[in-house]
């Protein structure tokens, strides 16, 4: 911390200090003006390390060491005095240095990749601001652009009506809609628990992804009351196999609240039948809720959104425009049917500190209640600022994009000889075995197929 | 999106052009170059309206218009096409003018406030490379920082060792807690779920965060089965009364497996006694867990450390440096003592598209299975970069400071006609009442109370 060092001020602060436990409470903080600066010069090395690099093909997008290597490389430990700008300005440098560049041409693999300049923005101005998004009072700019987004995605679901809310994360939607679900199959659990009630199952496809198991055990409904439904050779939900599941369920005395399809599988890219399932919903009276975390992304395209088809009939859908949309991680919603407050109902606590109910605005702007979380920040922000500067039309076109870029690369691979294509698919994951020359002559058993993997 | 128009440019992309289902795959985007000037302009603008304000105490802390009015300012409106950089740099000015500057000197209010050059940079650096910490091979840098980050968090709490991990918000951190708790108690329930079983009950006192409802009611405890403990006159949990109601929670035949104190209550600030509560939870064999998400900024400090006296007893500790420390929303850690890999054991779900066991590291660094997210965000890496700039000491006159401040506030109230101290306050929470001329001759009774609420 560089302290102002102009003698006359400082003698003269002294003179008026108010000295308080040994502190001087009107004494300088920090220097403002070498924060300043120093914010500055990091800004210009992120731009020129990260962001003006992010069109550079030729540059690494990771300079990779293991860990214990790592950690001898970057200076990491925390001491007791701190370190001068210059020293800090290096370890900004290290810090990018060793890190992935997920916005680098060439980085693929987490469903997300590329550089985004508009949410970029969007989110260095909710850094600065450092917002949390409870009450109006405190965010209220923030709290009307969710409200437009999250309509806006209603709109693109399919529904007239609805709410939502942004998570940090498909998982946690994925969460919010199961508990929400139990909620309306049984209000009462909110304040007197699982304990003694019948066993409550769910139904989700063996190609779900993986926080349907970290939901249904941090909710308490335990992993085994998923029924995990047969999949066709695509990796489809089959929708015989779900309605036979339910019917198991019952006949076993348990109690069947909710289906979790899935738009967009995290490794096939498979959608299940949205339509069929919304039929055995109905029938059986089961809330239907969709994670299109990953495929949702589809719905801005008009050509795409056949994929999901049937999405309107959902009660809540969960899509994360930090995937194919480039919003940045994280911005996720989950979108609810219900126009009744369901999400409120559900997830109030009425802390009385922080939502009243007698402030001099309509208090239903304060949507802090809807939430698991207390501090919450303003992800909708960062898709709003990319949805207007791109409009609806470069959104669609970049799920286009993405889609004729992977059809493009399925006929590459078709005609490479060694590649071999897992399934035709219909997303943009592409699934594919690359034969070395030395398995290209054996036969498909499984000494080829240990050989594969190793 | 401004597109390059160099004719001759376009001409030979047009003869070259791959085109898959009407997408020209091998064209431009993006102009990287106008996006890059475009990131370079909005920094300008949040660099002189945002972080150089956080010094002009003159500015306004915010504009502030009801919702219907700022809707009508606002162009929130998301369309077809997209809006011109000019059109978006406007867009940014007017974001920022009607949002609360938290990093305003005249801020208060929500536990945080003020500006930390360090931090802000660390997020910059963050959302220019948009990382996901889950595996270390896609975020190398920030898990190691993260894991020296809660090394020396787990140092101040006083263990010798211990496991931890950084959530979005300290209502996340006293979830995780719960569940990690019931696990210990009875790891079961992952697989098998509540139903059937017997109550399960947990503590807290009166004044603890409305999150400990959220978590109870979210986790499928039930909020009922929070027992709340009487407090005394200063907040702070009584002893002998969370004494007696263990004793009748046993009684009842329900199972008591959880104490949650709190080291910092919202509103008081209170610090229950974490000493006598730990005596408590080891006669009855109870999960001692302590919320000092507000509080636990304290134990920076040798001064005032003494306030979470007893805390190393503690088997898990929610702390947020996003408040007192300034590291940002949000950076919260919950911290656990255990360390025979609890974390994982409760949380993993295996995902094995993710978590390969046959990696060519330590795959103990992919901590993405100790977390009930996928994609999360680097929150260790901002308080990281102010402890690297401040050092400890510079944290600890942080915190010395905003209490040595507070017992002045508490010195001017005392004297100024008209203000009435609620209580002595122990941390930074000062609660009083300002009773208007007209009622500074009525005798307190519920008319003078009732007044004042008006």
């Amino acid at each position: 911390m560089e302290v102002d060092n102009n003698k006359q001020e400082v003698f003269q602060r002294k003179k008026n200090a108010v000295l308080v436990n040994g502190v001087i409470l009107n004494g300088p903080i920090t220097d403002s003006k070498a924060g300043e600066k120093f914010v500055e010069e990091a800004c210009k090395i992120i731009m020129e390390e990260v962001v003006q690099k992010a069109a550079d093909v030729t540059e690494k997008v990771c300079e990779w060491q293991p860990p214990e290597k790592l950690k001898k490389l970057l200076d990491l430990e925390m001491r007791d005095t701190g370190e001068p700008h210059q020293k800090l300005l290096q370890l900004c440098q290290d810090i990018i240095r060793y890190s992935v560049k997920t916005n680098h041409p060439r980085f693929f693999n987490q469903l997300y990749a590329g550089i985004d300049y508009y949410s970029l923005v969007a989110r260095f101005i909710t850094e600065a601001l450092n917002p949390s998004v409870y009450t109006y009072e405190v965010s209220p700019v923030f709290l009307l652009v969710e409200e437009a987004v999250l309509k806006r995605m209603i709109e693109f679901i399919g529904w007239k009506e609805g709410d939502g809310i942004f998570n940090p994360g498909g998982s946690v939607s994925n969460m919010y809609a199961m508990n929400l679900a139990r909620y309306k199959y049984c209000p009462e659990i909110k304040e007197k628990g699982l304990s003694g009630l019948p066993r409550l199952v769910l139904f989700a496809s063996e190609e779900c992804h993986y926080s349907m198991n970290k939901a249904a055990s941090f909710l308490g409904i335990g992993t085994q009351n998923i029924y995990f439904i047969a999949t066709d050779e695509r990796g489809k939900m089959i929708p015989e196999e779900l309605e036979k599941q339910v019917q198991r369920a019952r006949k076993e005395g348990a109690a069947p609240f909710l289906v979790c399809a899935t738009a967009g599988t995290t490794v096939l890219g498979a959608f299940d039948p949205l339509d069929k399932v919304a039929d055995i919903c109905e029938k059986y009276g089961l809330w239907l809720h969709v994670d299109a975390s990953w495929g949702g992304s589809a719905l801005m395209s008009r050509k795409h959104r056949k994929l999901l088809q049937g999405i309107h009939r959902a009660d809540s859908v969960a899509w994360n425009p930090h995937k194919m949309l480039m919003a940045g991680i994280q911005c996720c919603a989950l979108l609810v049917k219900d126009n009744s407050d369901l999400l409120k109902k559900c997830y109030s606590a009425k802390a009385s500190y922080l939502f009243q109910q007698d402030k001099f605005y309509d208090v239903s702007y304060d949507t802090g209640d809807k939430s698991i979380q207390c501090s919450r920040r303003p992800d909708a922000f960062k898709f709003w600022m990319t949805w207007k500067a791109l409009g609806t039309a470069g959104l669609e076109e970049r799920v286009n994009r993405a889609l004729a870029l992977a059809s493009y690369l399925v006929g590459e691979i078709k005609k490479r000889e060694g590649f071999q294509l897992l399934l035709e698919p219909e997303y943009a994951n592409i699934c594919f075995w690359y034969i070395p020359p030395s398995l290209r002559k054996t036969e498909e058993g499984p000494e080829f197929w240990e050989k594969l993997h190793q």
